[in-house]
């Protein structure tokens, strides 16, 4: 008897943002597997078993559904937004790759979800109309110089950028430095949104200048979004603004 | 009295990656704008009218619906994928921005929907689990040399990459030249993912190297993902391979 494990990817927030297929694999889940609060957003079914982990320990949390999995139960992982940008996707992948020889025979599917930069960007308008880069601002993922480094090159090639987790309560110096950086890249003028808690009764947007913008704005719950030359911000009277990056692009 | 205009994304293919929120938005519209085979998939309800247009000319068409929401209609513009990656809200937003004034009290509403890069994505593994760009090879957008030179820095920034628009009948010879460039600049090794149809019942995804990927293999309905150093293959017995980039990076 051979089980199966899907990662499914809920949005960032509401119900209504959730595909069908992703609502299907998870009613028909025996045990979940997740960071405790998307676990908690999605509900549980009786006779459905609840395996909550903590933030941050993506690839036990994957070992432990595979191991599952591989023992004849129908496993479903759940990630916040989509499960294939910087979340649960690439720590199963992982664990596969790692893992014992009989994992490549398990029957895996990933879900597709909207994924948090999406979603802020609709909230605003068409901040990624253009070329675009998505990076993550994480603690331990990557030493600061690569991240950096990251930050010069899609200036220099003009694209728009979303950023993940731009901040954590280990190194909240992070995006203020990230923010510095762009502003002397970019030109102070250059409009940036901070979209947080996307889609949540507590939803906040705003966008600023990168010259006045304030690091403190962002929280662990917060994508944000830094415009390219050309992004415009519509302002509408008694309606927050529109922001959207041009379609045609005139050479660099 | 006033109408309203929301343009929803409706995924890359099948009905059960459309969200509960866009199946709304599309139920209630009373005018529905778009690409033919985009309002095609979607089906009309008694009493909807159906303004169908070629794909390519968005500012037209951004622009007939906002009259007519401003003329007092419950309008919806239909997007395949996400409307704001490579598609719809841009050019209204645009239209709003040189358009009359009134349209900027209109109410706009953008709703997100699965991108194709994140399906695609989904169907392989993770081969966005790192940092990545997302850039439109379309012929008529931007200059050839303003592309070369991004994906010249997004290899040196060491980049995944999503092409969108990759082949066009204009212009079939761009993604060749991509395609030889990256070789050059990422290795003859580096994976490279063809996704056809993504979710349709003709759906067709191969992984290749760059060093010996056809061209040819990309047509107007396929999504490319050019990988990093980070990106790995992993080869299972009787199942297609699984793609993934790891999610920590060292050093550049």
């Amino acid at each position: 008897m051979s089980g199966h494990l899907t990662v499914v990817g809920i949005g960032p927030g509401p119900a209504d943002w959730v595909t069908p297929a992703v609502s299907i694999a998870l009613a028909e889940a025996q045990d979940l597997f997740g960071y405790a609060p998307y676990i908690d957003r999605v509900g549980l079914r009786p006779g459905q078993i609840r395996h909550a982990s903590d933030n941050g320990d993506e690839l036990a949390r994957a070992t432990a559904a595979l191991s599952a999995a591989q023992s004849g139960r129908n496993v479903v992982v759940v990630s916040g937004g989509d499960p294939g940008v910087f979340a649960m996707a690439s720590a199963v992948c992982e664990a596969i790759d790692h893992g014992p020889a009989a994992w490549r025979s398990l029957d895996v599917r990933i879900e597709p979800g909207v994924t948090a930069m999406l979603a802020a960007a609709a909230r605003i308008g068409a901040p990624l109309g253009a070329d675009f880069a998505c990076l993550s601002l994480s603690d331990n993922l990557k030493p600061w110089v690569l991240i950096e480094n990251r930050l010069r090159l899609t200036s220099e090639a003009g694209l728009v950028i979303a950023l993940y987790n731009p901040a954590s309560k280990a190194r909240p110096d992070r995006i203020g430095k990230a923010l510095n950086l762009l502003a002397r890249l970019r030109g102070p003028q250059t409009p940036v949104i901070f979209a947080t808690a996307v889609g949540r009764r507590d939803e906040r947007i705003d966008v600023a200048r990168l010259g006045d913008a304030d690091p403190a704005r962002a929280d662990m719950r917060t994508l944000i979004i830094v415009g390219c030359e050309a992004t415009k911000v519509i302002e509408r009277p008694g309606l927050p603004p529109l922001v959207y990056s041009e379609r045609f692009a005139r050479e660099a």
